[in-house]
């Protein structure tokens, strides 16, 4: 019987450090070419578009997930994995939460590999799914002694601040302003569905580290190339995806696009990441393809006992 | 919680009037463009490619079938239906059997509209899954006296014909050649993986009904242009996937090509079909596109109650 997790199996059952292992894992084995990830594919039908990415591990597994744009909301994404052998369906995730945790388990992995071994304050824009899933992979990395938090409704980012500490037990805060969110935050998060800068590149601190999430392309980004500018080290979980974006990604035809490091060669030692304390440091997540199944896969051999 | 189909399940409670008349349905729907059938779409994973055809019933559901070119035997296909409007997973089928009865179903549809009404003798050169679900379908809309059948497999062949008996309770025996199977015969269908053409255009009786499961790409196909040149009448379920085949379809560029007319066209009206019963016909059968989840999201309609 084919096993199908729902939301609430993964809420449960995929705990941060495991995730943030297996994501490691996973950008490690597709930089190194045993994780393939291909350009996502589509497929119209009208009032919206079926989406595909997919991926495969040489000799272990091939899968995808599915998400669509018709007006819904949220509906419901699909995560499916085959055996590579048998090609029997080893695993189905319905729902919309591993496809966030995962965008925060690779987020950690960045911060883990890029951010000072001492950084302690967070500094969060935006309030959403993946605002969450940032803030629970990242502390399973760095140990958090103080959370801001800003979003524009101030009752979705009271509820953030109360669910913060409840959920996770960290210091959080709601701040008044995205300035007060973020200015002289060692860790800055945006997570935002903004389709202009939410900050200004001087708020950053010399030896901060941040992420971005949300919307990256021309005319449509929530930050500037100023913040790549002002950043000493540039990198992101796929170079080949910023290049396939459509619009084309905020940094395109810039110098900065060309700054651009995969994350996964400076875990491999094939690239710089962060060179002293000092140094600021953008990570541009942008969701490598292949690693809702990679972590579905390694979610079900942990719940079948395999490891 | 998600419905989930096994192949068992499809086995149990798909009955073969049912899919008949759903997917009489379907092609009505794709002709007057309700149903979006838009080209399959594939993603390239190194060992294999993953495969989606979608499908869209406006204001009803979307979904998709996915399936793979791993060398896996037989592997597991999915297909996925999502509610229109709250973009939830209403159902999912996960084995390899709702697909040939899907094309065994549209199949049928074809032989009620297409063949004459007396037809009681058929002749089957191929005994897989698609001959079978063929038959399964066709006897649905024809009282069927006489079933031969010939696969180039004695033990496949003999297997068939004790399964035809047993569990559709038709008269069948085996033929010691294609000839002998399908000569003279009222229906006859080819359902082989063969490369080349597995019977000659003049063993086709006047008034006969050919249909055609099997390879039809040019340098691969179980029949050839001339079966379609003898044939007064020729059909497919989708004009233009024929048209985008890759290598193209066996007709391409013959004359053939630009008479094939389309089955939704034959059943609104806006087409001739048979014109008397001594015309022959032929159908091309490519699975029209969307048809997967079509019948799904009947499948699960019925079982719900909800027809």
């Amino acid at each position: 019987m084919v096993k199908v997790l729902t939301d609430a199996d993964i809420r449960e059952r995929l705990t941060a450090p495991d995730a943030v292992a297996w994501m490691r894992d996973a950008i490690l084995a597709a930089h190194d070419g045993r994780l393939h990830t291909p350009p996502r594919v589509h497929a119209e039908l009208g009032a919206g578009n079926l989406v595909f990415t997919t991926g495969a591990l040489e000799g272990e597994w091939y899968g995808y997930r599915s998400y669509d744009t018709f007006p819904t909301d949220p509906g419901s994404q699909m995560v499916v994995v085959h055996d590579w052998t048998s090609g029997d369906v080893r695993g189905v995730a319905v729902g919309n939460e591993l496809g966030p945790r995962r965008v925060g388990a690779i987020g950690a992995v960045a911060v883990d590999a890029l951010a000072n071994p001492a950084a302690t304050s967070l500094g969060l824009v935006g309030a959403g799914p993946q605002a969450w899933t940032q803030l629970w992979a990242i502390s399973a990395v760095r140990t958090l002694s103080e959370v801001r938090v800003f979003s524009r409704d101030p009752v979705r980012r009271n509820a953030f601040v109360a669910r913060v500490s409840e959920e996770l037990g960290l210091p959080a805060v709601a701040a008044g302003s995205a300035q007060e969110a973020v200015e002289g935050q060692d860790l800055v998060v945006l997570a935002t569905s903004s389709p202009t800068p939410v900050l200004e590149a001087d708020w950053i601190a010399p030896g901060a580290y941040v992420t971005t999430l949300g919307p990256k392309q021309v005319g449509r980004a929530e930050f500037g190339p100023d913040l790549v500018a002002r950043a000493d080290v540039a990198v992101t979980d796929s170079v080949a995806q910023t290049s396939a974006y459509d619009p084309p990604f905020v940094l395109a035809g810039t110098p900065q696009h060309e700054r651009l490091t995969s994350l996964g060669a400076v875990l491999a030692g094939d690239a710089p990441g962060r060179r002293s304390p000092d140094q600021t440091v953008i990570f541009c997540s942008v969701g490598l393809a292949g690693t809702e199944a990679f972590l579905l896969a390694r979610l079900i051999d942990r719940l079948h006992g395999v490891q």
